[in-house]
């Protein structure tokens, strides 16, 4: 595999032009200049990535059917606001402090404050404690967004909530750790730019993990093996959500510079926000023409699919392919989607909005696909970052979800689900006056 | 109350550490790009306090009935447009120029040619003038959109305008000179930082007002005392709008700075995107968990507007608590919120869409609490200022209200309530095709 | 016409207080956080454009029937993503490189690597390579999304995507490349700052050319002459859909002043932002007025349409008028709407949105419009670039709609229409709960 895949860059390489940058001259901006500049761009990228919870919101509030709606709305924004408080209890300190290489330090984050910058001395690269607290607090609702997509209809509020902190108190900021946090995955090699593996990923064996313990939505798997369709609501609103998830993606990878304060940041940053874009753009597109060819027409909740599909497989490393190297990883990623939704049905994995799909399988894949655009990255360990992070997430989350299944449960009663869980956990309706349930 | 919370203050900083910055260095970046970085923060800050308008819009939308539907978008649309217009022609210039402490100048606002800033001349903190109009002028609006939803689904489409302009020529201009404009409650020490009490009180006081000039929805509440529950007809539309309030509000409040040129400006924008954000997190939070401790179910709208309470009580300080005190505000905040609204409707008052709670109530709260977090202030000073610009606000938008109920007529005929405004006032249908109207 | 205009103009100018910048003294920007500004104003202003193709998509699906809602909103994200691998495979260097004055070159842009500037050489006004691509990749999906609203409820999903293709590979570059590319209009004096004519007309004929070609909705215009009103099926949507436009155009105009490492820059930038926000009040306020003057109701479409003429009036020359000439040039492209799109309808041409009138009738008014506020504008090469641009979008799209008509043909049977295009093209409903198609 390796062998195969160093001898084709070079003919990619040729086909897509490589970007190799030469070494940056000494940065020449003011140290405070490049402090403020590094600060602001945590602020601005920070705010769109919090835009993303969002987009998952709409996403799955498109996609449930009209009797779950309500309640997606407010796991979306319930899990977006518990990561959030998770991660500065716990999980900030657990990912970035006193690393041993395994694990940080299980304390609050509390947050430094920035004297040394008020008195006149900046480090190299240095930002703002506050700005960089902020910008890594938005990703951990990301990896929770994933699990509240595939599990939708059928799951219980609080015990689903009780997940979160698990997933954002233990299992997201560990893992973290080990790379972003300067652990031992970091030290062997692995790279993993804005966390294909580390947020998509973790997300995908959570939700995987979620989906077979749970149990599939009534109805979705006749006893004759066939698979029943079951249509999203309201589908502008799913297309919204990932036109949101596009928006707030460049945030992600954006600011996963970490600095905006010299030329050479900026050129990274301009790369990274150009092939995001593009990497969407093939995703989209190889989903309308593999669904077209196909299934004969187009399918539009898989080119939306596609596009987050493109977007998880870019995420490993979007700053070194080049343009037409970005749509093609992307491209790839939207027929993995095309691909892994029947192949998730044939095993009656239940996953109500494609989630695992576009997140777990084209983050596995765009993290291998480092490989290809950087000429530092081995697929060996790309793989081996792979594994030891997907055991680890797929282990504790499978824990997690049976201790929780067999403690205060995870699924709603049967009349529940065929009632809708909004009648049931919040006693409203996300629609009352557009005509009754199905 | 002030001894109680000077003796609360150290237990409360033990537990969640000051933030007590030491005074900041002379700053080293150079002027002009000090001045560029402080303009560009207003452009970018009020883009997102602009994108509000759509927040409100969608929130309103979502929680009326459909009948309804399109006249609230209108309103959205219209106000927002209405109110950048009037602050042109009356609204700054009466609100920073020309102070005497009680009431600027009834000029429009011939912007400044920034000669001196082109001519390479910088005044420290200096920023394009153009660019502060901008930012300004984006918040006026906010007052507005408080009111239309309060008032929505009864309320005359022209008659709101006309309310409208003189909340945005008159009343919110004066009163915020008295304060942002340099005028006697600043020099008192009152301290609104971006606007608890002069934007969302105003709004809120104004919006009260009109409730009971206006008088509750036909139906709202039965002879027998009981309160018939009006559901809104789309539910992830109001969660939409509340996400959207919850980015721009990183504008709203990091923009509210006036900085971006130094580390210490930057430093402090920082501060105030993590506990903005800490606040809508503790405010959802909370009214989730009060919700689900008194009615048994968790209430999606409650949520979302303990969300935006969180945020409103943040706004008066965003700076200086800590992450763990600006969670604390906010989820005071949004137990606020779910107490105020059934109690409004003890009193009659039908606030369509908890606009009240939300802002009105919760605004004084995070006025008052300045005081906790910010060792300069007193409670007694913030008092003041909540019962003067309160006073104000309440008569002046109650004389408005009489005077436009006894001349042109605020409340459309009980037959066009029963039909729907968007019949009424604008001959179409929101959705035309989901189904019947109720 | 031109010496009504000169005559008119010191007397406006009079009313609305003429902006003349005195020139900007030398910029003591260092160079390097000049060229990180300038490119980093490309990212924040061209993420917002994108955020543009999202308006787009809600701005349709509020205002096609429910059974046509799944696939508009498939066009828009296809039409995004085709647009932009277009504009990389062939549009950028036929529009930016090699220009003879007529045309550039067909060739992939290979992303330069911006070695100067790593090696520490800036030029004046420089900017990442990468940053402009983005910047410039994002205008083009605008001027195909104005082709997909107007055409829409008819046109064939693939025949469709094969215009989008030619439109964004030959007609939009090519005419680019005459003004912004440095061509025989630029060099002429033709002044169009962000494309009222070079983006929203050139879609806008587009539209024209396929609108006639393609012929109206059947049903649309009954034999007796009399026009059947089809209303949109969402229209919270649509009023979505114009706030991220407006929000979006920001980014549009502000973006397009190319800078922002001075403050010379800067202050234009801000400049443009609020004018560009009055151009969009003024068509709200106009549209309102005119619609209750002429029905005796307030048309909500109108008043979302009026934004968009606004908005699209002001883009020819957002910099140099004041605010309050911004507001009188949008409002004029307000009264524009209001006149035209029952002028279209007289004409049997079904422009299911109304983007033929808010974009080629207000973007022709806002390219003449320079004349008034910039000095150094002619009306007659302003006329001139109109009616060339025009004539060649024209012609092209013409040949091209008909080309596409006699080869794959671009209209669905009248069964297909009838039972919708979300059935015929993707065999799905958009919201399969709301209730029976009509």
């Amino acid at each position: 595999m390796r062998n195969i895949l160093t001898r084709l860059k070079p003919a990619l390489a040729g086909l897509f032009l490589a970007s190799t940058l030469p070494a940056a001259a000494q940065a020449a901006v003011d140290p405070e200049t490049a402090y403020v500049l590094n600060s602001f761009s945590f602020l601005v990228n920070g705010a769109l990535v919090m835009w993303m919870a969002a987009g998952f919101a709409m996403l799955e509030a498109g996609l449930v059917r009209k009797k779950n709606t309500a309640t997606i709305c407010l796991k979306n924004i319930a899990l977006y606001s518990l990561s959030g408080l998770t991660f500065y209890l716990v999980g900030y300190n657990l990912m970035y402090m006193d690393v041993t290489g395994l694990i940080g330090s299980f304390s609050p984050f509390w947050c430094p404050d920035d004297a040394a910058a008020l008195g006149g001395t900046f480090d190299e690269g240095g930002y703002s404690a506050s700005s960089d607290w902020f910008f890594q607090m938005v990703f951990v609702a990301t990896a929770a967004s994933i699990v509240s997509g595939a599990l939708a209809e059928r799951i219980k509020l609080w015990s689903f909530l009780a997940f979160v902190l698990l997933l954002t108190a233990i299992i997201y900021p560990i893992q973290g750790s080990w790379v972003w946090g300067g652990g031992w995955l970091d030290a062997m090699g692995f790279s993993d730019y804005a966390g294909s593996t580390l947020v998509h990923s973790v997300g995908g064996w959570a939700a995987l993990t979620g989906a077979i313990v749970l149990g599939p939505r009534k109805g979705k798997y006749a006893k004759d093996g066939r698979v029943q369709p079951i249509p999203g609501a309201n589908l502008p609103l799913a297309t919204l959500g990932t036109f949101i998830l596009w928006l707030g993606w460049f945030g992600f990878n954006g600011g996963s510079v970490l600095a905006l304060g010299s030329a050479a940041s900026v050129i990274e940053m301009a790369n990274v926000f150009a092939n995001t874009n593009m990497a969407a753009v093939g995703g989209v597109l190889a989903a309308m023409v593999a669904t077209q060819l196909i299934y004969k027409k187009v399918d539009l909740t898989m080119a939306l699919n596609g596009a987050i599909a493109g977007l998880v497989s870019i995420t490993a490393e979007p700053a070194d392919p080049t343009l037409g190297m970005a749509a093609l990883i992307g491209a790839v990623g939207g027929i993995i989607v095309v691909i892994a939704v029947p192949l998730l049905d044939k095993f009656k994995i239940d996953d109500v909005v494609g989630a695992i799909s576009a997140h777990l399988f084209a983050g596995i894949w765009g993290t291998l696909a480092v490989a290809i655009s950087d000429a530092e990255a081995s697929v060996l360990v790309q793989a081996t970052g792979v594994i030891a992070i997907g055991a680890f997430a797929l282990v504790l989350s499978g824990i997690f979800w049976m201790i929780l299944k067999y403690t205060i449960g995870i699924r709603v009663s049967e009349e529940e689900e065929a009632g809708g869980l909004d009648k049931a956990e919040l006693g409203l309706e996300a629609y009352p006056e557009f005509g009754p349930s199905t």
